[in-house]
């Protein structure tokens, strides 16, 4: 059995630090295997840069997902191609920086992440990606043996996770949402033994809008008028999923949320 | 104390029987004194009809939300003028037929229920759902005197439903979303008194997408061709939440949601 | 020299009468070797029968084009398999019925026509329509040898517009826009001999919007309730381009709009 | 009469320079009395700056309309609040910084001035312009007794624009629409004597994307990343359009486009 910890976006400094700190004891509670973090928010709050990056690898991440945000901090795009751990959507035209998928080797055999972008209420428009991330898993599977895949699905509406979750049903080990920031309820194993969850929820300050601060985000939507929307601060709410999986044919055996919050640790 | 029991998006037949069937035992179970349905999905996927909506009142619902489904059903808007307890987003600008909100008299006091509509990714454009969503809470606090006020809030993004929440926490008991069909796991009772929960979840087919059939709309996505898109069948998922509040000061006590699978009952 | 006129989205029962009537005349007036209409709004507004697409290829039309509304009437996606002068945008994935773009031989040698859709405020999510009309005008120009090629720009803004046509500026004889049903004021020649129109403007009954009943539209925008959008009724304002095009080439040599009421013949 | 010069959206330096460079001869040419100018893309193509709104007064504008770029530079909505002829859309909520609407006195009398921005496929939502629009139009003319009324409908579909002039038909002297920067070919007047064209078109960088540089804009939509949109060079593309009014009744009696290519002065 293999055992897949995910988090999902990580908000500014405060969620990074939660990752950072709450790493070793999730791992240790969860018996996890292998860790995925949504990384598209680091930044405070927009992208994540090669330094950040390299932050959470150094802690203990195995792969760094992203989403809209990717190319928010300049200095990704090239590094990316150096960095095959931290993934952009794979739906992206050919020729795009960086990678929407990766394989790595692991104790237990070789566990693969793609991520896959919506179109739904969400920007800029990428190519299909039904087609793509299926077209995806099967070359995962076929070409390179993979049986492990994780998939992040970074989207902004429920039919469109949910579809793809049924998409790749026993294609894939997990899908798994990202984007809207809140966890949804909805964790199971679909019939070909996928598990899915429509968001895993974000890693991000507790009190606030999805991790920024509230007050700036009620004017916008009273007024119409602009603002910035800085990161708001501790508590941590650290949100994801545990994947279990059989190593042996992919299927999914479990799926649990994470959903806890996490006090500002002592310096 | 009063008890207050919400189920989210009505979906087709197997929705409404589920609500019929289930509603005694949940209301025993929960102690609930007064029940909430969105029904805007109850005929067959659009809307409401009249007949329908008898049928959810005499069932014992006592109040019926909708969203931007409401006017699927073309005879639903002249009927609506003489049933208030069915209700459509209060942020119609005026002369709108129908009401979005109304006071409903109990053994326990008065009870008010309000739908409001938001505005990012969903359609058609209505007027400022939080300038009158306030509004419309204080007029019923002050002018209609009541305390215990439920709202409804249908919109598509977590962002503009938790503004939402923080925008009338202390002024309404609970806000509660509808609209994306996926209950989320974030139910919190916010600083100043009020419920929230970002959605509640549907009340319809539990395999398929948000309550439909799940090939027609992978068709959809993976094509871009036009489909229909039926109801699917049972069993059903039946979402909700129970939120407990303190009928003098109209605060929340608790919010636990509802979230179970329900098998066809035996006719 | 090649002259081809093209007719904006050809709007119902008026827009196609008068299409039939006026196009001997307007062949005679322009000299037209080839006529290519935009048919997308041709049954009651809502897409093309296999019927009247044949009533308008009878009549003389050369080519049919589409966009966002090409499948509005079932009948036609099976159809398109037999009939190639019919087109949907060349950007639907691989698979889908129909062709995006058709080679047709003329007593003046080939002539190509494409029709690509943009992704900017347009339903459905279609593939890059950039990349996919460059290789589709490449392919024409050297697998098909074709040098003549007309392009239909199906979509909303005018950046997407205006950018599809620098983008083929040399590839392609002609770019000219469709879907507004407004008639832009721009036609140019690009610096590498493409003619360009944002939007040539629809065929339909000009008192209204875009074709259909001005009450009804004005009712929906002002109350944000549903209505029915009937056709409207002549006369009709019949809008183009009539593009001039050196065959050996297949730069343009001039570009310019047609704009003319058209009173109901007498039957 | 009346002659009412209008130029749609400024951009940037050579669009600002250009105008200020042509007004006196295009106030000669066309008898106008009055001049109107938007100004939302005039600081480097986002927003406008105070000192560059003065600039364009002190060189004979007479009124400045915005639209959703109107707070894209911080400094501009304090300021607005004193200079009552730099408009913003006027259906924003009470209380929003500036005005709608302003009622300038000329030596051939009163003229009123509005800006309203449409809700289709453009940001940030606002309350209804049909309904609004529509009841400052009544109040300028029954509070203020002002005949001569020009509005500026800032919008993104033809369908919204086109229905603003219909509704607004007979109340006010001219609805002229900008946003697109490409100029429509349909000016007309209304039935009811209203001036009508959907987009005046811009004065701005004539060979580019909307007054910005063609290449990083092509970029953007051939490969989904982000890029830096600069404002490109001469020679300047001046799009509007005169109103001839009769100042008694306030209705139009002509419409004409502008359309010229203004080479870089020299200095
Ligand atoms: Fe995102
Ligand atoms: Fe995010
Ligand atoms: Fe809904
Ligand atoms: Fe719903
Ligand atoms: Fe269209
Ligand atoms: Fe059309
Ligand atoms: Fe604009
Ligand atoms: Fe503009």
């Amino acid at each position: 059995m293999i055992t897949i910890l995910f988090i999902g976006d990580v908000v500014g400094e405060p969620g990074r630090t939660a990752v950072k700190h709450m790493l070793p004891e999730l791992k240790r509670e969860h018996g996890a295997d292998f860790i995925i973090v949504n990384g598209e928010n680091a930044a405070a709050g927009r992208g994540i840069t090669p330094r950040l990056a390299q932050e959470l690898l150094h802690a203990g991440v195995d792969v760094i997902t992203t989403g809209d945000h990717v190319w928010d901090q300049a200095e990704l795009a090239p590094w990316m191609e150096s960095e095959p751990r931290v993934l952009r959507p794979v739906n992206y035209p050919q020729g795009t920086p960086g990678h929407g998928s990766v394989v790595v080797e692991t104790p237990k055999g070789k566990i693969a992440v793609m991520q896959v972008q919506g179109r739904s209420f969400i920007q800029p428009p990428l190519e299909n990606p039904f087609l793509i991330s299926e077209a995806e898993a099967k070359r995962l599977r076929e070409e390179k043996g993979v049986r492990v895949i994780f998939v992040d699905m970074h989207a902004e509406t429920t039919s469109e996770k949910i579809s793809t979750g049924y998409n790749l049903d026993g294609l894939v080990s997990a899908v798994v949402g990202t984007h809207t920031h809140v966890q949804t309820a909805d964790e199971t194993i679909l019939e070909r033994g996928t598990a899915y969850l429509t968001d895993a929820g974000m890693c991000g300050p507790a009190v606030g809008v999805l991790g920024r601060e509230r007050e700036p985000i009620l004017q916008r939507f009273r007024t119409s008028m602009p603002a910035k929307f800085p990161v708001a601060n501790w508590p941590v709410r650290l949100c994801g999923a545990v994947v279990q999986i059989d190593e042996a044919t992919g299927r999914a055996l479990s799926i649990a949320r994470i959903n806890k919050i996490v006090e500002k640790p002592a310096s």
